[in-house]
């Protein structure tokens, strides 16, 4: 009903592998992806392996929505689960881009589950069809599959096929891969998504983020390394590594905004890393005021450590409606400022005559801050001073984040100071460049802050990210 | 609720070919695919074109319930539509392999809905996956598009591809292809299934049955030919007839219970022919009987046509439930009998202290024949005389009926006595394999009567017609 | 999508006591209310009595549709059920006003359902709210709740409030009502509608039509008696005869239309009234023709009566689609004619070139006559001779029909010729009103024939029969 | 998922008049009603008041849930509407319960719209049905209809009616009821529950929060009066004030738990009375610690309050899935501790190693409680210091909070040590009865801290609140 304005991250992947032949390994999928559903809300899907044969199920929506009780018993038992949340940045919202996607090929079925994008997959696509491949989503994970499934042919595994592929797809891809009897983990050798290893009763899971081993009890036991295959079946857990060793493009932003503030990745903890960023913007952008206060949910973190670093008391300055739903009324333009009342309202004893502190994690297109700081002035805030926790945005991101064209960054067509008045603050403070990869000082990886510095660790692709496939097969739904 | 041991045929397809761009021609698949519904009702679907660009809708149910206006009014206008009405015999009972399937390759965007059976789908299947083929369904719909694709890469248009394809894919097939600017409709050499086109003010159709035609007020022109292909354009309508001759294989059993009675086939009227087969029926196995009752809907034009040869009046010895709808009401086993009730009830009037003679098209299982004859004795009939108005069915169909095991065919395991004694009948008589093929005598066309007769217009395929390649693969709804 | 201008009937209803407290009451009720889901297609419901509490669950929709094997898990086991299926002739189409309505009042829960319409409910209602009633429906029914929980306060029982308030209530009425430890039948004391007793393994059943006892395996036993209450409880089965006598209003148009053909009403069978309104037909109005056909399914077992009376041969001329789902597309004006075809289509062998005698059971508004007899003419019928198998509808009916007013009845502004002419037939003829009340000739009542002769059984009331208390209270659903 | 043990308030109410004959009033309900969800997430429904006539629609789900834009537009427009979300804590999980109720009467429809509960509900409904009443529901709402509707008969006006039936309907009541030409506000002569009128554009609105006014963008004018009638037609608005007076009775607890933190209430903001109870609770139990947390959300507010009072840093301990759907997993007994983090994760960073204060708002069972504690001590907090901002629950709660029975309340059970071993907690601490009072202390009002303190502002009832009518009517949905 809102616009909104936030940046949207691709998706979220899990895998387990269970020694029990008939393990309730849906269930576990189910809650993990739980867990992983703020990485995507668009459509979700789990894959289930019994004895050598594949059932799946997946559809648009929310996870508690496409799976039902019945739906998770059609499933069934199985040694071995992986499923996926699915936010597009790539491919169009239908139900036949939602993943796993499953398929049969010469050596049997495959599943599997991709978080990231492909900078060569236009490349790619184009040379398959001319083989004659045949294409049924618009969405870059069918390529990643039909390049393995060429490599198949010819060597002796699955990890072999997978192995000889990484020299073929370029970009972004945290994978799960499921065949009848081998659970994959992949990450692309420069680890721009992440991807962790945990374990439970003797179950070996894989997930996007930390937080969904905790929602199945599961102990966190490493990530994957950039570039790294990890392979389990009945003898165990193996790795290939040949592809390790640049571990040098973790996203930034997992660490801004996308993860969530529980989970612990590149052995950093995200929660820690956002109150860093609060703290470095009272450093970089002091200001006199009488209250800190974080757009919910993603600004309150930072809040914290501004708050902690400046000494000005830490305050809750809204309150967000907790009974998210799909409300669908489309305010009239002229109601549209008071319409964010709905899902968002000030407190009034916090912010009445005060000078205050607004901290939020980002800025894209701006429309939704700027609704927020008269907000907070017509419940008589005395003085806004806006701090954003991350640089600017001023490039585009070609790795499965949701900035694809530079018409909607805000930073892109004003200078600061257009940018705090058009918001209506006081004043307004952005992270610097520098401090941004100290976010998470004790990460054992280089970082991808591209999207801010305009510096990837791979050379910038020539196409623009977004609808490479789609303009030719629509689906309604 | 009541075991269903009707034989069920595969599909239903349509399409239409419009002059003007923006035609409303979802709406026409949707009213044409609804009168196809006998066909098909397990899912269904619709493929728009639209300047090239194809949107597509399917799901798991009936018409009615898997379009609604709004899901029409997102497919939107289009000068091309396919559509398809799915009872799964091959492939498994999943939404991934609800029809038109829509997929893209080398030359662009294709919708297929196919009605039919391969013969050598295995084998077929088996080559292109050791070239590297990637399949998502179970169904062999998909082999053709990518035994087409391959043809298309050295062909200089889609029905060119098609043409070649010809020489490879075996069995029955009745296909409409849509391309992005081209309408095809295409019938395997021996027309196994009926397709015929029909035209109303200047649209071109292509569709199953004409009764689809009657349905949106277009007039029927002429059936596909065994072996033609048929191309619509800008350019107009023009045929390939290389594959053209044999025309000797169609489905015998479209006239006794497939296709709907008011439809035309080969020039002859199926109501008709059923009223022929119950006439012959008479004369083969002439009986003394007060009335003679037919079970709806299936048997009434035969018990009519019965009448008329005896002499004996036709009565109305059922009502059928008009709101069937799925009765989820499992009846114990001891209730069963009484159950078949709830769905058909005799009328007493009718049949009370009556000598009857029932007649139904045939007996594949007899379990529900047996509920029915049990039901006319309970409602007083004195004498119940069963008249089958086709063969035993002994033998196994490749070409898309659903009869996959000779376990379930009672005339397999029984001889004409121990069947009638099971089913509690005074006397039963079986329309002659003779007759069976003279019920349409002037049909311009060969028929396949190799359910009855064991012979069939191609050498018996070796490979069981079903579940070829569901083992590896489920897709749970 | 066609319009619908067949007559209505406003409800069916069912009930069932058992000596075992713990039977599966409501899933008999739910297979009862199957068979009787011709009599009302708008809302239904069921209320299940255990061990004095009662549950229930009502909604707008089929049978099939409301109640779903959840559904009726949650209802549970119990002694006794009332059910109901609804048309609204009287209170609008809101869920508020689906039956049976649950209620409780000094003396206990009370479930009651309805079939029937008051003559003197407006009145009634003017005199309870003056005295302080509240009413949450529009429907009578609440009113006799009122009437009898008022008499309650003063009597010893509930069959004796239901006796008294018997005085009271004017009109049809055919009752189950259900206490906490009595199951109650109840029937006007002109019986214009049908009521009637069953059994089953001790178990007793009431049920609006013997169809509904077959359906559940019950064994008819007789039909209430008009003015009856039949009171049954873990005494026994007793009945109250004060208001019995008059036995002459059964509305004879449950034989001509409503009635489901298996049914037997007041020792008459439905079909064969049907049947002989047929044989009438051709004796008042026989003509040259080659086939006789009725129109599905309403005019079937009329035409195979004129068929056999008059020698003409019995022919099927339409195929009605099986798969009625509620089709939304609504054709345009000039397509209209042509989209009958959707839900009706002729079968050209019967009618081409032939001179048809067409039946139907009546005419309301003549608008979908009027498509079916051009159908006929496009088809290639060279004369088309329209027999209806009841007099013209020139009167409103007090009691439980739909015809709410003379507006839409085309008898009341045409004469026979023009209506013939409007129709298109080459003639027409209809049941002559002296033959229509000895179609069940072997009735034991008298009958209600107000609808065509102007003359009911008691004086015509004053207020018309439609939307008498709509007018204040919505509901949207 | 997991035990809910968290108080449940019955309701949230809504009215809104405009001088606009056709005003979207329906959309307006829908927003506020989204805003007061907190309040009841049971059931929910809306009538508008269209010159007289009234629809209206309700059902059981969440406000997003029950309403669509369809629905909406067809309870149309209007210039009043009422609305209500409800939990049941008297009358049964039904969907008949759902309000508003509509009746109509002697003088007309009435639509009414309840939060609160009676305490001489039994006393009233058993006098009432000795008089002939019939009810339809099994909550208290349709009492009060009753009461006034018998008061109607005799008086002039409904305001007349409803100042009459104030003499006989004890308890706690806010109510809005709505005539076919005025919008009624009525709040008992304590004031139990919150009640509030606001303007916006010339419209009047009440509600049961202010946070609902801030929703549609109105503007707060003054809390209804305990005891107040309001009354708004065409001639404006005035009041009758005959049973004001005692203002001695609004639930504390409001303030604790059941009102957002954005609302004002009796000239008190929510958010500042938890920030204060937050700071008495670390003047009353002071402890040595490194970090204090409050559990997300309900803890939130006394958390900060107890860190700025005590001078230990705020931290963030818990991340809430903000996912919240119907998770219907139900984990096995031994898998509920672990389950716990599917809702509710800790986040290490924050808690290892750390002297932990734990806040939250209150302790009914404390199952909750236990599971929470334990997952500090998993994660690693070396002590957990448990703080309660509100003194122990040891009493039933007779106005509207779903206290019911004293075996559910640890309180009751245990002493304060004997619940601190059994939560697991180092130390635990409840604000002192003293200081509840005071977390409001610029309100215009005297409390009920019945639920802590035993001492009511009106003599103890001697019915237990709960079930009062449920067990002769069940309806399932």
């Amino acid at each position: 009903m809102i616009d909104d304005d936030s940046l949207q991250e691709k998706c979220g992947v899990f895998g387990i592998y269970s020694n029990d032949p008939s393990a309730d390994v849906a269930s576990q999928a189910y809650l993990a992806l739980y867990a992983l559903q703020h990485r995507g809300q668009e459509s979700c899907g789990i894959a289930v392996c019994n004895e050598g044969l594949i059932k799946y199920h997946s559809d648009l929506g929310l996870v508690p929505d496409v799976f039902s009780k019945e739906t998770l018993e059609k499933l069934g038992k199985g040694n071995m689960a992986a499923g996926h949340v699915r936010y597009s940045t790539n491919g169009s919202n239908s139900r036949s881009n939602a993943q796993p996607l499953v398929v049969r090929h010469i050596k049997g079925a495959m599943a599997i589950a991709h978080n990231g994008s492909l900078t060569n997959a236009a490349v790619l696509r184009e040379r398959l069809e001319q083989e004659g491949a045949v294409f049924h989503t618009s969405n870059d994970t069918e390529i990643i599959i039909h390049v393995i499934t060429k490599k198949r042919i010819k060597t002796d595994s699955i990890e072999a096929a997978i192995e000889q592929a990484m020299y073929e797809i370029e970009g972004a891809y945290s994978l799960v891969i499921m065949s009848p009897s081998k659970l994959i983990a992949v990450r692309d050798p420069h680890g721009f998504r992440p991807l962790c290893m945990g374990r439970i009763n003797g179950e070996t899971v894989f997930a996007s983020e930390s937080c969904a081993l905790d929602s199945i009890g599961a102990e966190f036991i490493r990530d994957i390394d950039p570039g790294e295959i990890v392979i389990i079946d009945k003898d165990g857990t193996r790795s290939i590594k040949t592809h390790c060793g640049a571990n040098d493009g973790l996203c930034v932003f997992e660490f801004i905004y996308f993860a969530r503030p529980d989970s612990v990745i590149a052995g950093a903890s995200v929660h820690t890393a956002r109150q860093r960023a609060g703290s470095f913007l009272a450093l970089e952008h002091p200001v006199q005021a009488d209250v800190v206060i974080g757009v919910p949910d993603s600004g309150l973190d930072a809040a914290l450590g501004f708050a902690r670093q400046s000494g000005i008391p830490y305050g809750v300055g809204f309150v967000k409606n907790r009974y998210i739903g799909r409300t669908f009324i489309q305010p009239s333009q002229e109601e549209r400022d008071r319409a964010v009342r709905i899902k968002l309202n000030t407190i009034e004893a916090t912010v009445k005559n005060k000078r205050v502190v607004l901290i939020d994690d980002s800025i894209v297109r701006g429309t939704t801050m700027k609704r927020i700081v008269k907000l907070l002035r017509d419940t008589g805030a005395k003085e806004i001073h806006l701090r954003i926790s991350s640089p600017p945005f001023v490039n585009l991101c070609y790795f499965g984040t949701d900035i694809s064209s530079r018409e909607n960054l805000i930073a892109c067509h004003m200078n600061k100071d257009e940018i705090r008045s058009y918001l209506g603050a006081d004043s307004l403070g952005y992270l610097s460049l520098d401090n941004v990869t100290k976010l998470a000082d004790n990460a054992k990886c280089g970082f991808c802050d591209g999207c801010f510095s305009g510096k990837y660790p791979v050379p910038e692709p020539a196409i623009a990210p977004k609808s490479k496939f789609d303009n030719k097969i629509n689906k309604t739904e």
